[in-house]
């Protein structure tokens, strides 16, 4: 088993497009037909890649993506134009920072404004300019993150006029702990969200992300926001099975050696050899986002067999053990990171961590191979 | 204090190319004139820019250049020629995979051969195209990682026309713990690569990395390696006082808020707020590198005052308490990530790891800021 996906490189992911649109109708057939659902594109499409996942999503039916910076939201603007989506909403949800009032304008990016300071901002720039600029308000129920405070809440509904001449697209929120379904925190915040609400009447309401999605017809007013969802991965253990999986990551065996007794492996010698044995090193590490905590802990598979991965994890390659795998595994030139008794979850637990760090860390230096819808 | 380096992102690195410069030479210093000083600029220079820092590094002198595999050798090619460093060498660690003999010969790349196969690949492309190829030899002396095992070893060195037709500039070796001086493996594996190189008379010899070359002289052979040092980092608590720090990372304060006793902070409210608080939330999160393991744990500089963390890191964004900073300080629209009370070592050390992962895992939505010499 050959493979020339790795080209260049000695790493490659695979990035189902069509799984991840699948994911999409999965969530949007959650919610009502009154009830749009977004998709949350930001960090590089969860590393994944924002430029092809936003073509597909928005093939598919998306027509509302959200984006961290106004850099990313730039960049998604180019894409959708070149694929002929010029009309996708972009959404940024750091909203309007000093001196990028124009720059959102001219690229048709609407703002998550989330503080007073925001709101007149944006305000101002329409104003000067003479259009009503279109925008998100963000009510802040309990995350302290982002979004207008209590006092700040209070301020803007006693004064109306600090909003007019701002097109409303949406009101919102953001859960803190929709993963845990049992936390009294998510019927808090939606009782919060309800009374901001009232406020705004006619303008629709949005407050879910993936879990929230999953949640119920309470939490999915007129916009679900899915993330990590969408890319395959369940936003908590009752939730999600259905999802389809997206990510494939693969890495080059560089070489196979033999060793003997009492060697040892890697930096600082930390697995020493017990037995004559056959150690592959595979051309993935920490650089690529292969973390330093799975060093000694991790698995991989290589054709139908599993090889624990021994020693430190290296910048660029990590080794494993392969004296046990059959001679038809031992023929492949790749091993896979992920595979059946490894998922992305064991292995974002064993970094002390959650799935979306580790798919947000996925380096550069990986080809990364996309199956198109 | 206003800075327009963010550009539109929300943070960004400095990188101060003459503090490269001067490290190289520092350490270039060190050993004697018959001893040339190679750079690490893999894993696209430690995650600081390969391009940059090997012009940089070309311009000040260094004419060796290490990096781990084809793809990288390759954009490094064209970064040199662009810069009119035609003749710079390129040698590429992970040597020449099948398929991939071509490509390094006709980009000028000389891959460092890791086993016989590598070895009889190369000869045997050479021996078709009738010219002398350059490469490296591997030996492996401790690290069970890449190179020649024992037996591979033997068998080459009772067998010499395994290799006749290769040019060898180098036989090379990697230390496993030099930057434990006291360790025991480091002067068995100098032994062992001394024993090696008897057989390969007249040809010169590389084993240092960074922590190797501040070993002394009996480890600087003819060509040295050193990478982490380059880029300011100390490879040992006893060694590199003297290097010149590189880096700093930067992050904008998107928002300030109040908040009072009860409330909490991020994800699942791992924070409660004692006091009545002002909290800024920063355009940072572990997307950008900053690692979930730093909530409730690291601090940020912001003016001339420290702010801890608080709660839960998020993909995009941080919060931290600066209800104790002045009025001068809050006026700041960026804060320090790394700074005089926090250290890129002691923020390795909280996410259980090395500045080296820190420094490989920095966001590709950070801005680049080069000091150039």
């Amino acid at each position: 088993m050959s493979s020339n996906l790795f080209k260049h490189a000695d790493s490659y992911l695979t990035i189902d497009l069509g799984a991840i649109a699948k994911n999409w109708h999965h969530i949007d057939a959650m919610s009502s037909s009154t009830c749009t659902t977004a998709a949350m594109v930001k960090a590089n499409g969860y590393g994944l890649g924002s430029g092809e996942i936003t073509q597909a999503l928005a093939k598919t039916g998306c027509q509302q993506f959200f984006v961290a910076s106004i850099g990313e939201a730039i960049a998604l603007r180019s894409t959708l134009a070149e694929a002929s989506y010029p009309g996708a909403d972009i959404m940024v949800l750091h909203g309007v920072q000093r001196g990028q009032e124009a720059d959102l304008a001219n690229n048709g990016i609407i703002p998550v404004l989330n503080d007073l300071e925001q709101i007149s901002r944006w305000r101002l720039f329409a104003g000067k300019a003479g259009v009503k600029l279109p925008c998100l308000l963000h009510f802040d129920t309990g995350m302290t993150r982002l979004g207008l405070d209590h006092d700040q809440t209070d301020w803007l509904i006693e004064n109306p006029l600090a909003y007019d001449g701002l097109d409303i697209n949406y009101v919102m929120s953001h859960l803190v702990s929709a993963e845990i379904a049992s936390d009294p925190v998510n019927t808090t915040q939606l009782a919060r969200f309800r009374e901001i609400r009232r406020w705004f009447p006619g303008i629709p309401a949005s407050l879910a992300n993936s879990a929230g999605c999953m949640m119920g017809p309470d939490y999915h007013f007129q916009m679900t926001r899915p993330g990590i969802a969408l890319y395959g991965i369940r936003p908590s253990d009752i939730w999600g099975a259905a999802l389809q999986p997206v990510l494939g990551w693969h890495a080059r065996i560089m070489q196979i050696r033999s060793t003997k007794p009492g060697d040892r492996v890697g930096y600082n010698g930390t697995f020493e050899v017990a037995r004559p044995s056959r150690i592959a090193t595979i051309g993935v590490g920490y650089a690529d986002g292969y973390s330093r905590h799975l060093g000694n802990t991790a698995s991989v598979a290589i054709g139908n067999g599993v090889a624990p991965v021994i020693g430190r994890i290296s910048m660029d390659s990590i080794t494993v053990d392969v004296t046990d795998l059959d001679a038809d595994s031992l023929r492949c030139d790749s091993a896979r990171l992920i595979h059946d008794s490894y998922s992305l979850d064991k292995m974002a637990s064993d970094c002390g961590t959650i799935p979306y760090e580790i798919m947000t860390q996925l380096g550069q230096r990986a080809q990364r191979d996309y199956h198109h819808i």
